[in-house]
């Protein structure tokens, strides 16, 4: 596959890392809430392994923020997601998905509870922001919404919490899977997350004072040597055997979050209000049309830039291939599909075209590892 | 400047366009509206003579559309303008500032009104269907809002006139600027605008039926031979000379639409009921407090990738540099910037720093051509 360049100009934000970044060797981008994500430091496969042994470094500025306080907040944040808030606490992140009146999605933050009149929606690439401006305009809420100046640096795999101790002491390794609390690093409080885009292990760190959190870069690096620190970035084959979803890559408005898997974050038998209840009440009666499912192609590579269709032996379309990539560890490549409910059936074979080869694969279930 | 490549996933969509303009020598992409935009096919300074003289054919299949059908369509359309709507007529293409509560700039879109009860938004760089939804829901507005399936083809250039002429017959080149109407190819009806981010003139093809679409395009090349058609893409030269601003670019959320020269797109004094009315009133009575305004710097090269400070003689920060690009008519660098009130008169000098050496410029008026 041919490569090509990325323009970067002001619309396509640089973050505070960028730099830093390019000095350590990322080598390609994509573009996240209209902002640089890294996505590559060279092969693939060598950042996978290095996640899975030791720790890494993540510019992911691009997971912005969408800032909700005043006295309707709690009410705002609810309206959007179809997960029961009303018991939730300050200090915990929730993984919410948000949908519209119709229940398609239109993201799947993390949402922090900063306050009980005070949160963070940590959003996917959606401009979530505006659908919350405009619920609250058009439901006259006593909100304020805004975007802060938060530039995430995660650092993730196994020898994180190593590390992440020996700058702010044993009481973040003490720290519970989606808790988060406030440390100091030379005189500045910085909000830290056990939490984080991959399943092995690590923090967030929802930097608001870049000055701060550039030295805190460089402390990560210094300190991080007897770890084999490295940059990096959420890495693709990890993600699809862990199966974390990717909105607008796995996901995206045309589903519901029944269909995506999402079931246990619905919460139909509440007194919540939220968008989109009455519609998942009706999918849960009839029963969804479609799910989406772990993929195992007979293929040795693929580069995914839109759908793919999965087909029968009948020559029909039976679902689609939304994001895939060649596993080191199942010597084939793995991938997420939305399948058709007749076909979703576990060891379900598919003929698949790949570069212009037709390619053999099976339906499997998620995650893969 | 080093390049760096852009990674491709589902998330980044392609266009119908994309494997041709891959073979036609697109050499660099941006993201816009979480989709592949040709960004160079190879030298920025070809393309843009080419561009001045000749005719392109560009794939601005990012430029979205949001359709808003229904009983109250015309309501939730001009909620989101400044820009009166009352006296639209079917048939014609608006320039629409959209605007938030605070009259910060959402987006900039073309609204076609195709209907007295169906709009397209031809939108730029931001998620407006999320803002139109949430309004929607919230207002409890008849309206039905989605993302249609078109893929703009874009024909500029001074030759256009005649390429389309040659195949879609004389009635074309009698369409008004910013006017539209539907012209026949091989048996399909598209809907064709006299419109395109150039200055240079032409057309912007709303394809709506992929197939025809790409016939279309392959027509587009072999009748253009003689008026020596090229591949293209928006020409950030030839922007930023005839001052066609970019969302997300020039401006953001942060900035009122006065403060944009946008002002005859303002209309305080009308009944039409629009979000930031009270705000924009207050703005105006009271005067802005910055302005865009154009800047020419004595330097050779440029490239942005997030705002430079302008400073003044005592080392303040007067400004701030949002776009720039090296001129071959004016043999500096030209660009757009936000200015202060107190220094945006022209010929006001400022000092700028590129690439680690001190630059001087100078404010002067928009467009430059």
């Amino acid at each position: 596959m041919k490569n090509y360049f990325i323009a970067k100009s002001r619309r396509v934000r640089s973050t505070p890392y960028t730099s830093r970044i390019e000095n350590q060797g990322v080598t390609a981008y994509s573009v996240y809430n209209h902002m640089l994500l890294p996505a590559a430091f060279g092969s693939l496969e060598d950042s996978y392994h290095h996640l899975k042994e030791h720790v890494q470094v993540w510019d992911v500025a691009g997971e912005r923020q969408v800032e909700i306080s005043g006295k309707d907040s709690a009410k705002l944040v609810q309206l959007m997601t179809c997960r029961d808030l009303s018991k939730s606490k300050v200090g915990r992140c929730y993984y919410c998905p948000i949908i519209d009146d119709k229940a398609g999605l239109i993201n799947d933050p993390v949402v922090l509870k900063l306050d009980e009149q005070r949160w963070w929606i940590s959003i996917a690439d959606s401009d979530v922001i505006l659908f919350a401006k405009g619920l609250a305009i058009g439901n006259k809420f006593d909100v304020k919404i805004f975007e802060p100046n938060v530039d995430i640096l995660a650092v993730q795999g196994p020898k994180s919490f190593k590390l992440m101790e020996k700058i702010f002491g044993t009481k973040i390794s003490e720290m519970k899977f989606f808790g988060f609390d406030y440390f100091e690093f030379s005189g500045t409080k910085h909000l830290i997350a056990r939490s984080g885009w991959s399943k092995q292990g690590g923090y967030e760190i929802y930097v608001e004072n870049i000055k701060s959190g550039l030295a805190l870069y460089d402390k990560l690096f210094e300190f991080g040597k007897e770890f084999n620190v490295k940059s990096g970035c959420p890495n693709l084959i990890e993600r699809i055997e862990s199966a974390l979803l990717s909105y607008g890559n796995d996901i995206d408005n045309n589903d519901n979050p029944l269909e995506c898997g999402l079931g246990k974050y619905v919460n139909l038998d509440t007194d919540v209000n939220f968008l989109g209840k009455e519609k998942l009440k009706e999918v849960k009666k009839k029963g969804i049309k479609r799910k989406l499912m772990g993929v195992i192609i007979e293929a040795k590579e693929i580069n995914i830039s839109k759908s793919i269709d999965l087909i029968n032996d009948n020559n029909e379309k039976i679902g689609e291939l939304r994001s895939g990539v060649y596993s080191p560890n199942f010597k084939k490549v793995i991938g997420i599909a939305m399948v058709d409910k007749l076909y979703c059936e576990v060891s379900q074979t598919f003929k698949i075209s790949i570069n212009d080869s037709i390619f053999e694969g099976k339906v499997c279930d998620l995650p893969f590892i």
